[in-house]
Order: structure tokens, then C-alpha cells, then sequence
């Protein structure tokens, strides 16, 4: 029994070795999309978009590990939360991803003009910046299930908050000269930068509820 | 044996039945929204707004009724895949209910005012009509796992996407006299109803996928 219980925890492990992992890629994918959308570089937007691939087929191995150990090992209770916890762990990875890529499609569409207006050039590295904080985080908790660092995550997603509004605040300016257009792009780059911060904070909620079985906020 | 096979096979059709019922709030949800939005309904915005709690602990029941069916049947592998399906179609509905949620709260946000422009009031009437015969198809998607229909809902997710270019394309003309507060509440309004759309397609792809076993696309 102990050896069986033993082979478990090492799947356990290695699912979690996984997830993070993941979360490398995807910290990796995001902040390519970010270099590419403001230095305008059109071979890194392609890239990240073909990266996204990637992305899906190793949340899917992920999945399908999950799912195989379910059905073998028979969990218990706890083991069985932890399991699907890592199920959902993967489609927000995923998701993540799906918002680098989209990311990366808007410095593409524009190319070889750029997306984003210099004005804004600072506060959207400041957002790139504070996705790839949090996304790091979020692997360390996933690794360590530090359930302070996952309270950091939630706060610093705060700071996304902050310079989301900061962001509409330029646009809807009566100074705002760069048209519809490039509103357009930024209003749903910002809504992208926010989901996918969003997602690092829903995992980090996840592991702080499968430590303390309390709710993060 | 044959009857705890039984006792299993009631257990997943009421899973299915709660996740048919949860379709139904969803569009019922949206199609207020719609409402709300467009004839600036306060009351109804209000409504949806706190009915998304509903939905949220109705997805939060049927999940935990899901891992206690896993954790006491110990379902055989094509058995935990349904179970598992039936998870993330539990998530995309509970998305689902947010995205109309936010619908709702953009109504509320520029009441008294109307967040949509005359001119652009009969493509979100269409947009959002679509997205409710796109969800009460899924309902039926999930009930019959009729796949069919569920390359339909595929299909009718083409008509969203071609009222998002018809929209984009007033943003952006030269005669757009709305301003950008009301270009990004247009471009925020199309990326909801999109991404509501595309759970529902989602959703019938995991049907098709569960029934066929191959990817509907």
C-alpha cells in the first residue's frame, strides 16, 4: 500500500512539475507578444501565434495524464479535488495562452505600422510587465503552494486594475488624436492583458483553496 | 450489479439535466441583458446582475455533485470522460452567465443613457438574438447529444462573427459621430456576446467530441 500510495504522489508531483511547467510557456508566450506588439516585430508575433500550438497540445497531454491517473488509481476525496483542481489549472493555462496569441494577432494586423501609439507605449510595457510578475508568481505557487505568494498574485492583479483605468482614462481624452481604429485595438488589448492576469489569479485562488479549503478573498 | 449501473446511469442524466437547466438561466440571462441594454432597463440590468450569484452556485452544485459521483462510482475511463466533459460544460455555462452579467453592466453603467447608438440597435438586437438560439440549441445539444444540431450551433456561430465585422465596420467609418467612450462600450459589448458564442460552441463541440469521438472542426 505504502509503495502504491508512493507511485501516486510521484504522478501527483509530476502533473504539478507539468502545470508549472506550463506556466513557463505561457509567461514565455505572453511576454514575446508584448516585445513584438510594441517593438513592432513581425517574425516574433508569428512566433508566439505558432507557440500557441504548443501550448494547446501540452495542456492536453496534461489532461489526458489527469484523467488516466483518475481512472487507475481511484483517489480518494482529497486526492480527487487536487486532481480536478490541476484539470482547471490547465484550461486557465490554456486560455493564458489563447490570450498571448491574441496579443501577438493585433501587432500582426498592424504591422508595419504599430498597434499602440507611442503615448502608450509606457504604461502597456508597465502592463506586460505586471502580467509576467503575476504569471511568475503563479508558478511558484502552483511549485510551492505558498499560500501567501497566492495572496500576493490577488493584490498585484490590482495593479492591472490600476493601469487598465489609467488606460481609458488617455482614451476617452479630448486630446485623443489617434482615432476609433486604434482605440478599438487597445480597448481589447487591455481586456486581453486583464483575462489573462484574471486566470493567474483564478489558479493562485485555486491552490490557496485546496491548501487552507477557505476562499482566497 | 445491473442496478448500481442503474443508480450510475440516473446519476448522469440528472447531471445532464442540471446542466440542461443551467443552459436555460444562462439564456434566459442574456436575453434580459439584451433587453436591458437596449431599452436602458435599469431594473432589468439590476436583475441580471444579482442573478449571476444563482448561477454561479448552481455551477458550484453540479460540479460537487460531479467529483462525488467520480469519488463513489469509480466510473470505468468512458464513463469519468463524460464526467469530466460535463465539468468544463458546467464552466463554459457559468462564463457564459458572466459574459451576459457584464452585458448587463454596461447597461447599467450609462443609464440614463442608452450605451448603444440608434443606428447600431438593430445589429445588437441580431447579435444578441443569436447568441440566444446558439445557447437554447446548445440545450438541446447536451439533452439529445444530437450531433447534427450541435454542427449547427457551429454553423450559426458564423452569423455572430459576421455581425462583429458589420459592427467593427460603423466603428470605424469616417461618419461615426459617437466618440470613443461609446466605440469602446461597442467594441467591450461584441467581445461578450463573441466569447458567450463561443462557450456555446464549445460546448456542442465537447458533445460531438463525447458521441463521435472526433473534433467537430
Amino acid at each position: 500500500m505504502a509503495l502504491i500510495r508512493s507511485v501516486f504522489q510521484d504522478e501527483l508531483d509530476s502533473i504539478s512539475q507539468s502545470l508549472v511547467d506550463l506556466t513557463a510557456m505561457v509567461s514565455e508566450s505572453m511576454s514575446k507578444a508584448t516585445t513584438a506588439l510594441l517593438s513592432c516585430d513581425l517574425k516574433l508575433a508569428e512566433e508566439v501565434i505558432a507557440a500557441d500550438l504548443k501550448i494547446d497540445d501540452y495542456q492536453h497531454d496534461i489532461d489526458s495524464r489527469i484523467i488516466d491517473i483518475i481512472a487507475r488509481q481511484q483517489p480518494v476525496a482529497s486526492d480527487l479535488r487536487a486532481l480536478v483542481t490541476a484539470l482547471r489549472m490547465g484550461s486557465d493555462l490554456e486560455r493564458m495562452g489563447d490570450l498571448a496569441h491574441h496579443v501577438a494577432k493585433i501587432a500582426r494586423m498592424r504591422y508595419p505600422d504599430a498597434a499602440v501609439p507611442t503615448e502608450l507605449v509606457e504604461t502597456i510595457t508597465a502592463m506586460g510587465k505586471a502580467a509576467i510578475k503575476i504569471t511568475d508568481k503563479t508558478g511558484v505557487v502552483i511549485s510551492t503552494r505558498n499560500t501567501e505568494m497566492a495572496l500576493e498574485v490577488e493584490r498585484d492583479d490590482d495593479e492591472i486594475d490600476g493601469l487598465h483605468r489609467q488606460l481609458i482614462g488617455v482614451l476617452i481624452e479630448p486630446t485623443w488624436t489617434h482615432g476609433i481604429e486604434t482605440a478599438i485595438d487597445i480597448t481589447l488589448l487591455i481586456r486581453y492583458y486583464e483575462r489573462y492576469a484574471d486566470h493567474a489569479v483564478s489558479i493562485s485562488r485555486r491552490v490557496y483553496f485546496l491548501v487552507t479549503g477557505k476562499f482566497a478573498s
